[in-house]
């Protein structure tokens, strides 16, 4: 199916201005294209509206990123069940597994915390950019990382008040533009209601990314401050008709992270080093995990959710290898290319300050990929596998060091605005499982010795005269980072703490982190700092040859994006855009993953089974934007983002509006579902269905 | 380690002429470049030296597919203790794993006969060409296939006396010759000795590839005929002095294939397309195996063999997948390409017959690359992963409706020339382990939905409402082809014997056999025959631009390489030829898989630790050479080879003498390790190290 998409795709691209009407675009909410959209839908949404679906908008960390929403004034936030996944399974117990049986709270005591989950919502964004192009002004290599970062962090810290703020400056365009991002930060988030993963996710693996589509892939989760539901100003209200064909749709939310506006170069390092590096090893860790969920109830139930999560970024990677081997797609990015080049070198100024960043880039990534491998194993945390052991302690050991210096002299992801957030995680209450992680430790230290060598001074140095499987046997027996007290000793006792621990994990990565700093270092100073000088001045090149009314590549922070509900033709075939129960129980076989919980068989009767169930729009959105929220004109729910159609897999790098469609579950089914199979009375009456037909003030079109 | 390689293998063809005396060459014994060959090393081998060395080559079939040779009258063979994996495996029950304790026959009697193993000697070489070409001249597609195929069945039926002969047309030059193979078939092959896996892949899958390298990779077996050891007129004798370094060796032996010749967009198809799916299939069938293997010593036992050979091929596809890649070296083979169609295309004659024949190609393979994973997942036994049992089915079912067609018009592998080979395999005795069985069943049916789609008319029709996991169970469990008794009743019994069979697997493969021959029948007649026909006029391009003094690519079947025994440099590091017995003991760290079984450990004081142990050589070879005997002047056995080292894994797509190595086990470390660690007084006496100075009348140089 993917195959007819690279042609319709790259007949797209040949046909570029006829797609600048088209629905692509992940656009800034501080600069909508309101005449672009008005030309497509003829009429503008106002500041209120924008202002009122921005700050009902959230981004949801904990385990991976993802996007959410407020649905009510007592601080209820929709997400996808898939993006609550590691909350369930943290607060579930051996033989209690709420994956499998679901949850809700039938009152508000039965709220689960979850032990490593927060919530953003975007309060404001300030332009930043002249201050910090002023600060690396003229200044290369390692002189414009040290300037970038002392402004980014000065800016950071001047803006977050406390641990209820988060700041962050905001690379845009890939340096074309700074934005300082300030967030109001929920640190307390509480499970509400999950469906079961059965239904959540029917069709598990095979039909990710697929439409048609039966998803109930929602959770319901309530922030929390002062150990009361947080009371809120903004949420979106419930659509009273739910979601209906052609009808406009926009989607707030988080996209990760796309590659459109890179170089050639950068892109055919994805195509021949990083993307098939990294696709191998999902390869290999998901046979370890699916044959390791085999073993045992408790093996499955601890594996799952890192096993889904393999999963889903296995076919995400498969897409867009298909998407980077197309020799004709990518032929068409090499000649956009090459008419920006002609374009800048047809002027002497434009060519003085921007011609030769191209080459800088080439030349930078060649160092990259020789020190891709010591710097994911080494560094990057390659060595832990997915450990969060491995983690741990490298927080520990890293973060005391780093919170003695300077905050604007500390590495990134130790400065002040990240504190809060990164103390989060480090007393997390979140169980440990000690099995998937010497799985995973031990399968970070097998492919390290794999890919640097059982020579390599590192190699030596880490397991010496042991085996990756028996280091990573004792480390994870002998460590005492499995408790709290441990790790919170630590943090607090600082350096010293960390110097005179003899905690086996703790010794392990001390024994080490020198080397690694001294490989990031090599890495900032020669790879990271060419590409963000470079990419920044390309950026300046497209805004002084092509303007800036493009949107900027996705960065996992908040976008809108409009489109609108329809399907869409594959294969000569009209694929419709809604689906509804009855597809649902056509479908099912009663085997995994087309099976069904208990409720969903015995409460067949009480659906009405037309009732729309999933839906797809032409919405651009990405990985990150699971989630978000579908609102409709008036800026009502009218369905929940989960996935995108195999189509759009090749996103990260174009949008092709034919086939590319966001999947979402309709707001009705959502409704639907709630009532008829899981009686959740208390929430529906908090998502006020029937009286959501009046919009508030502030959310007016 | 392997980028500098490719640096300086873009060096070597950047100055080709230069390498034009390099030791580059898989060649054939028919067409040995005699006078290239004296240029080089100044003197001739003659053409009885040829034919004795020739004949005291074998190839081995079981498992994968290796080289061999003899080395006594007495039908003595010897190969590497990785080729004859399976059948150790094989003849290893629960609680005695040969892998593990290593096999030494004291007497005549213990020798055990390896259930699915068969030996050929190549007797005869015939050339073929204008047959084949008058037989399918002015023909194209369909008509092209079915007239080679008719003309391949009767050239081998007619050469083809009885099940101790094989007869093969090969294909070389990818169809610019065809020659007739004329085999002696052993097919009663019995295990001697060999040494524990421990040391003989000492280091594993770390150390795989890798040179300096300690490995003990060598096996005996012996082949019988009427139930006594065959009487040998050619075997090879041993060097009394073993091998030095600098003195010239020759590999005898079957590379398995190499992709030299291929067009760019060949070469593109395997980049893009072939290669990355199968690395990552790979990789996901290793981490099941790796973590399954973990699950019990049997588990280890009866997977051990499967998961080494996936490690193998894993980091061989690595290695390709870099070398393709590599954008210069790709730059550089259509560099080559576009001067030989230019040379084409300047003569009128030339063009009009060879002229069309690239785009030809480029065409069939998106044909290819369209029809890839069902041909993959239906026709070519993908469904069944590597289970032997799906594999066994499939033999049954069309294997019996092919034998009543007329020889001449059944498929390739169902003509009488291969009935004997293929009857072997279908009665063997080897045991089938049931656990490894469902695991690859289930892993097979999984992929197949995944890559055709859970909708696909052919996953529905084979998974019906079951599960992959449901559909492995039940037929591993219900089948009775895992009895000998029942799958000769099912062949002697023929096609109604197939009809009438309730036994699950039979039904099931039964079910979709049509289906499966119809997608073969599509991709003979658009995709191979276009192949075919258009590698072949290429190659006639080749000899009329560029003459007829080059070898052809691999194809399993016997090439004499010649090359020296020598280090070389690494990183600007000197890496000697040879490596001794005292540095197996220095890099011993006591785990797995740098540990020594037992009889090393203790044996050490025994051994002469300057023994030369290891050694690299110039030679050509690829896998498939594993277990070629290497020779010096007076044909005399001084080493054993067993691997290529790192830089050799480009080998595929080109060679280069300054860093491509073969890694072999000396002559006299074989010896010190039987005399001193295993006592192997019998085998020692056979292969007569002592008096094997004088070198046999044949051997003469």
């Amino acid at each position: 199916m993917h195959r007819s998409l690279l042609a319709l795709f790259i007949l797209a691209v040949a046909l570029a201005p006829t797609f600048a009407q088209s629905d692509e675009g992940m656009w800034l909410y501080n600069d909508f294209p309101k005449a672009r959209f008005k030309a497509a839908y003829n009429y503008t949404p106002d500041d209120a509206w924008l202002d009122h679906v921005r700050l009902s908008s959230a981004r949801l960390l904990g385990g991976s990123g993802c996007s959410a929403s407020f649905v009510s004034a007592s601080g209820l936030v929709m997400t996808n069940d898939h993006c609550a996944r590691e909350c369930v399974q943290q607060v579930s117990t051996p033989g209690n597994d709420l994956l499998e049986t679901g949850y809700y709270a039938g009152k508000p005591a039965d709220e689960l915390r979850c032990p490593a989950t927060e919530i953003h919502q975007l309060v404001q964004i300030t332009d930043v950019t002249d201050k910090v192009l002023a600060a690396t002004k003229g200044l290369e290599g390692p002189a414009f990382n040290v300037a970038q970062r002392a402004v980014a962090a000065g800016l950071e810290k001047s803006c977050t008040a406390d641990d209820k703020t988060r700041c962050d400056v905001v690379t845009l365009y890939h340096g074309g533009r700074y934005h300082l991002y300030r967030y109001h930060r929920f640190s307390d988030v509480r499970l509400v209601m999950v469906p079961e993963t059965q239904i959540a996710f029917f069709g598990g693996d095979p039909d990710n990314f697929n439409f048609p589509r039966y998803n109930l892939d929602v959770s319901f989760l309530r922030v929390y401050e002062n150990g009361q539901p947080a009371k809120l100003d903004h949420y979106l209200h419930w659509s009273a008709e739910g979601a209906k064909e052609g009808e406009v749709s926009f989607v707030s939310g988080n996209p990760g992270g796309t590659d459109r506006q890179l170089t050639v170069a950068e892109l055919a390092y994805q195509r021949d080093v990083s993307v098939p590096d990294r696709f191998v090893d999902l390869a290999r860790i998901r046979g370890q995990l699916e044959e390791f969920a085999r073993g045992s109830a408790e093996a499955k139930r601890t594996a799952t959710v890192q096993l889904l999560t393999v999963e889903n970024s296995y076919k995400v990677l498969q897409g867009r290898m298909e998407m980077l081997h197309d020799a004709t797609f990518f032929a068409s990015l090499a000649r956009a290319e090459t008419a920006l080049r002609a374009k800048v070198n047809k002027s002497g100024a434009l060519k003085k300050k921007y011609g030769a960043a191209w080459d800088a880039i080439a030349t930078a990534l060649v160092t990259r990929k020789e020190t891709l491998h010591p710097m994911h194993y080494i560094e990057e945390g390659g060595w832990a596998g997915s450990s969060s052991l491995g983690r741990t302690a490298r927080l520990l050991v890293r973060g005391t060091a780093e919170l003695q210096k300077p905050n604007e002299q500390r590495l990134p992801e130790y400065r002040d605005s990240a504190r809060a957030a990164l103390e989060q995680r480090l007393f997390s209450t979140a169980p440990i499982f000690t099995a998937v992680e010497e799985l995973n430790l031990r399968y970070g230290l097998t492919r390290m010795r794999e890919r640097l060598g059982a020579d390599d001074p590192m190699v030596v140095q880490l397991l010496g005269k042991e085996s990756p499987a028996q280091v990573a046997a004792r480390l994870v027996k002998g460590t005492a980072l499995k408790d709290l007290a441990a790790r919170k000793a630590l943090w607090a006792g600082g350096p010293a703490a960390i110097a005179a621990s003899k905690d086996p994990l703790i010794v392990f990565y001390r024994g080490f982190d020198v080397q690694a700093r001294a490989l990031r270092k090599l890495y900032e100073d020669q790879v990271e700092s060419v590409l963000k000088k470079n990419d920044e001045l390309i950026a300046q090149a497209r805004f002084a040859t092509e303007g800036t009314s493009n949107y900027p590549d996705a960065t996992f922070t908040l976008r809108l994006s409009y489109g609108k509900v329809a399907g869409y033709v594959e294969n000569g075939k009209n694929i419709p855009a809604m689906t509804d129960f009855a597809g649902l129980y056509a479908r099912t076989t009663g085997q995994a993953p087309f099976d069904l919980p208990p409720r969903w068989v015995s409460g067949k009767s009480r659906l009405k089974l037309s009732t729309p169930f999933n839906m797809v729009t032409t919405n651009d959105i990405i990985g990150g934007n699971s989630g978000s929220p579908l609102v409709n004109r008036a800026g009502e729910v009218i369905g929940l983002a989960f996935d995108g159609n195999i189509q759009s897999l090749g996103g990260d790098y174009g949008y092709d509006g034919r086939q590319n469609r966001t999947v979402a579950v309709t707001s009705q089914g959502l409704i639907e579902a709630l009532d008829s199979i899981y009686g959740a009375k208390r929430l529906l009456q908090e998502l006020q269905p029937k009286g959501a037909a009046t919009t508030p003030k502030a959310a007016q079109p």
